[in-house]
């Protein structure tokens, strides 16, 4: 417990001298000089609610980095650099050692994308945080969730399933030796968003979305949006050494609707494969084809030998899933 | 109830074509065009909770009204132009009766002031609502805190204390009328961003604020980041008829350390006292020179006769007031 004040908290634990930006935090607003000509705005904005997002035995440093990379992988998914971004937050009480911790685990973050924190709000209330993320893209390069056309690969980012995976070893439903559950759980609790891969695959990469609800949702709005279906080989998702080594069941349930992948899901024709390894490559992540878009309306899930999957995936959904 | 899906509730209330914006809801980010040569993008985010920043009996579409009016209150206290907002909801069920409310009281104001919703977050938790502004602002002329000088007026637009004596009366310790009871609960509730005051305002007030914790509290964050103190005549405050007529603690109490006014508090060389009346009068709000700032820090307070009060009088923190 602490007898900071709202403002206290502001000046101790949000407050750093602005680089970029004309004017930071302290204001009623942040001032944000001009982008660079013909480059336009990216701004996404995720809400993070405890034992929603975040299970409250999440040590605060990790879910200050996760709060800021989940938005950040939004501007992945849209081929936008980050510039900036702003932070709400509510909680129960003012918590000195979480705060700390909170503010160095997104600071290290927002260093390492070298971008900065421009404002935002702080108060009392049930633990929620909110960032509101801004980049830039040059016009008509950003990519899109409707950009996907039939004949596209179907490539996804890094493996699939891990935070779910860990999600279920919290729950009891898996286990997993020591050294297995911690590498899971640090891809659950310590996402890497896909902000260089994004940039790589501008003009390459005919459509993208960020892997948050799982693949079968997520790829469900890129079909939606681009008027498109997709055959899908369920055993060529990527997935860790971890999770390839429990049952085949498991295996699909984490890797098709697992969420909270922060991987990136993206098209490009077949002609740019090259391309896409080559953009993989000086992003320093793997790239791996997992299917393919077709005219046909619906997402066919197949096994290696082409086979259809018996099994139902649907997509995480914040109103219809239990917490 | 319902069982309407995180996605179904976005693109049955929250989903209206883009008319300024390259792209709106329903991507992985937004995409805002460049701002016209010159201009700076004002930035500003404000997160209201239930029981905090709004009583779980306000209807839903005054809900949707002030969150965003709290918002564009802050551009207005910059000066700045809104263009756009984002909008993160958490709510613990799915109630269509309030989202309809609620998006319909928001859509009013935004459409009012030619704004749009460009993208956001909907997610299942406490009631918490959080929204981040977007404006334009020529470079060099935004309204900062920082820019009050000695020998300056300070000004204060509108009325003050409305909201706080709604308040008390919802709480029991002061009783009005009906009318008068729903003038003050509207000021509470539907509170009118000074937005066009704020445009009027560029080039002649050399700081502004706007008054959400109160004009002790928002006039001493003026002071600090401005180097300065100031002089304030309490009985000069602007308030309405049902204020006027209490007890003059209640006035002052109300008046002073009120909060949720949404006003602009604002300096201006004494020179401009002409400048800032007309461009009141454009805006069609009342504008009154309350006091005067010094160079010697500190707030001083004094009655029409010039004698100091004797009370005391803090703004809101919201780690260190009851709700």
């Amino acid at each position: 417990m602490s007898d900071l004040g709202e403002f206290d908290i502001i000046a101790r634990y949000f407050t750093r001298a602005p680089r970029r930006a004309v004017l930071g935090v302290g204001d009623d607003c942040a001032l944000l000089a001009p982008l660079p000509a013909g480059q336009q705005l990216a701004v996404s904005c995720d809400m993070l609610v405890e034992g929603r997002h975040f299970l409250s035995t999440v040590a605060p440093e990790r879910l200050g980095h996760k709060t800021l990379a989940v938005n950040l992988s939004d501007l992945a998914a849209c081929g936008a650099e980050p510039i900036a971004f702003t932070l709400a937050l509510a909680m129960p009480r003012v918590d000195e050692s979480f705060l700390e911790g909170f503010a160095r685990g997104m600071f290290a973050l927002a260093d390492e994308q070298r971008i900065e924190l421009v404002g935002g709000d702080t108060t009392a209330g049930p633990l929620n945080i909110c960032i509101t993320v801004f980049g830039a893209v040059p016009a008509g390069q950003a990519l899109l969730r409707s950009g996907a056309r039939a004949d596209d690969d179907v490539w996804v980012s890094g493996t699939l399933g891990d935070a779910r995976l860990a999600l279920e070893v919290f729950r009891g439903s898996v286990s997993l030796t020591a050294e297995a559950f911690e590498a899971v759980r640090t891809r659950m609790e310590l996402p890497a968003p896909r902000v260089a891969l994004g940039l790589a695959l501008r003009g390459i990469a005919s459509s993208a979305i960020d892997v948050s609800d799982g693949l079968v949702g997520d790829l469900g709005h890129v079909m939606a949006r681009s008027g498109v279906g997709a055959t899908i080989d369920a055993d060529a998702l990527p997935r860790s050494a971890a999770l390839a080594s429990l049952p085949r069941a498991v295996q699909l349930e984490c890797t098709l609707a697992g969420g909270d992948d922060y991987e990136l899901l993206f098209t490009a024709p077949a002609a740019r494969r090259r391309a896409v390894s080559a953009a993989a490559g000086r992003a320093g992540v793997a790239a791996t084809r997992i299917g393919h878009i077709e005219a046909a309306a619906g997402l066919r899930l197949v096994d290696g030998n082409g086979a259809p999957l018996r099994q139902r995936f649907a997509g995480f959904d914040h109103f219809r899933a239990e917490p």
